[in-house]
């Protein structure tokens, strides 16, 4: 399959799981109650985790859209622990617009959230009723590490040092769940056996931490348009990623002691803050060492791909996904 | 059965609510996601609805121990929505503790609140297999339910004019609806039939209804202590309870103009506040025109416990329930 019809290809499930999202929020329930879940829920989201639901169902020989319900209930699960997390994160903007808190306030955003969480439910409840069960408890252990993976990064916050064993800990939990379970949601659902289903487990589990690690580089060395964040926000809120704490654990004593004083201002021009910290990162050869470990994430999962026991031509899709989250051209 | 024994008989019940409660927000987490659950879990409730999952399975001929799970997953997601309510009612005591955001934080507790709704999927998985679907749809749609009655709630605190059946629709929702979605799990896992778990239904719904009338009372013609609040809170805070909003509907034009006088004051000495408030909806009988609409509920519920297909006696323990909620003795 060539880049052009893997584009096309993803922006078609990307429209199918579009239109089924707009139709799980506006079902039934007055207009305010689902105005901001509508507006948390609208396009411009990648849906990645929805559409790994629904490759990861067809490489194994089921049909995408058995797996739609199921991915969409994902996908708004996923843009529910966006909407809280960005409360916690005091973050103003998501995806080029105002986050929920932002454009109503407080109560607001807690309250769409939660009742995203229980439209994903609904969704599930959608599955074919073979699969609901199974499907269901690999989905809700997954949304249980995406809250312990969001407390421990709240505990970061106030941590004075974290290792970067730590940091994968976190993100294994906070993002690479969700991932590794929309793989096998799609596989169980798709008639995958324990075997397969487990494979594609630790595939998008893989994928996952490639996944996050990209996105921590892209917060400095991505393009702010396409982002849509505010550039190098994470050096500015001290958000400890991978890049920080890397960088913290190989940094010389001059070094630690200029990014801990830039860690530490309380009040700083923002564009200066991010030049020099990511000058000290920059030194550090930081991207390159990001990007090396991203890239042994995906090896591992083009790897645990290998082992999946169907046609090589049916892995294509899930190769092409790989590819494109840490930006390699297929 | 006589009082005494009652009172002993659901004390019984909730030992075992509290100790399967217990077990639910320990098992394999890391310690501090759980200390705010725990917390919010503690001993101390109620445990009202997980109760009348227990009477409503045991009523219809099942063991209470079957309904367990559903009964905890029903309970732990009605505290989930308070550890919420208390973020966005800036409340800061409940059952005469700290609320979760004043004991910790507001990050902590809308955190420790989404962690808990999948805690009550989780619960829920293990409801037994042949009745999860059918109680999971009945627990979800309730969930959604509690929610929209939250936003008309929040709707509530901006709009002018609030008459008795808008905040009769909200109390619906917002309250009955998982009392009555309670007393049709338990009938459902109990192995009730479709007319008995729907007529157990409108049961709990109108034991929910005359509970939230019940607690607007207690507000203020309650006894602070047993009650865990601060006395008068809800006209500190200018809620619109059931109280407030009849008050207004039949107050005539002078006493209108005080009531409005005193929810429009930016600063006031609490106590003041609510003596002068008490004193209107005193000489407006608002206490027995709450108190009468309670007792209709009731005597609704009661109505609709005659047209349950079980024998007499196998009612008793709904029926006190049902009077214990408003007060009467049997």
């Amino acid at each position: 399959m060539t880049q052009g019809a893997f584009a096309q290809r993803y922006d078609n499930l990307r429209r199918m799981v579009d239109r089924s999202l707009a139709g799980a929020v506006t079902q039934n329930r007055p207009k305010d109650v689902t105005a901001a879940c509508r507006f948390a829920l609208a396009e411009g989201g990648k849906r990645l985790r929805a559409i790994i639901v629904l490759l990861a169902c067809q490489a194994v020989g089921g049909r995408a859209r058995a797996a739609l319900n199921a991915g969409c209930a994902v996908e708004i699960m996923h843009n529910f622990t966006l909407v809280h997390d960005d409360i916690m994160d005091h973050a103003t903007v998501r995806r080029n617009l105002p986050t929920v808190h932002s454009k109503w306030n407080l109560n607001q955003a807690v309250l769409s959230g939660d009742v995203m969480a229980f439209i994903a439910n609904e969704c599930f409840l959608q599955t074919p009723q073979r699969h609901l069960l199974k499907v269901f408890k690999v989905f809700n252990k997954a949304a249980i590490e995406v809250c312990v993976g969001q407390q421990l990064d709240i505990d970061f916050e106030k941590a004075a040092i974290v290792t970067h064993e730590e940091y994968l800990r976190m993100i294994d939990l906070k993002t690479a769940a969700l991932m590794a379970a929309s793989a096998k949601i799609g596989a169980i659902i798709g008639g995958a056996d324990e075997k397969d289903s487990e494979i594609l487990f630790e595939f998008g589990r893989n994928l996952g931490l490639a996944f996050q690690i990209q996105d921590d580089l892209l917060d400095i060395y991505g393009d702010a348009k396409v982002f849509g964040k505010i550039m190098g926000g994470d050096i500015i809120s001290n958000k400890k990623t991978f890049l920080h704490v890397k960088a913290l654990e190989i940094a010389s004593v001059e070094q630690s002691k200029l990014l801990n004083e830039q860690f530490g201002l309380k009040e700083f021009d923002p564009e200066t803050k991010v030049k020099k910290v990511t000058e000290i990162y920059d030194q550090l050869n930081i991207k390159n060492i990001s990007e090396r470990l991203a890239n042994e994430y995906i090896s591992t999962a083009f790897n645990l791909l290998g082992k999946v026991s169907i046609a090589n031509e049916r892995k294509t899709e899930l190769v092409n996904i790989a590819n494109s989250l840490i930006g390699r051209n297929n």
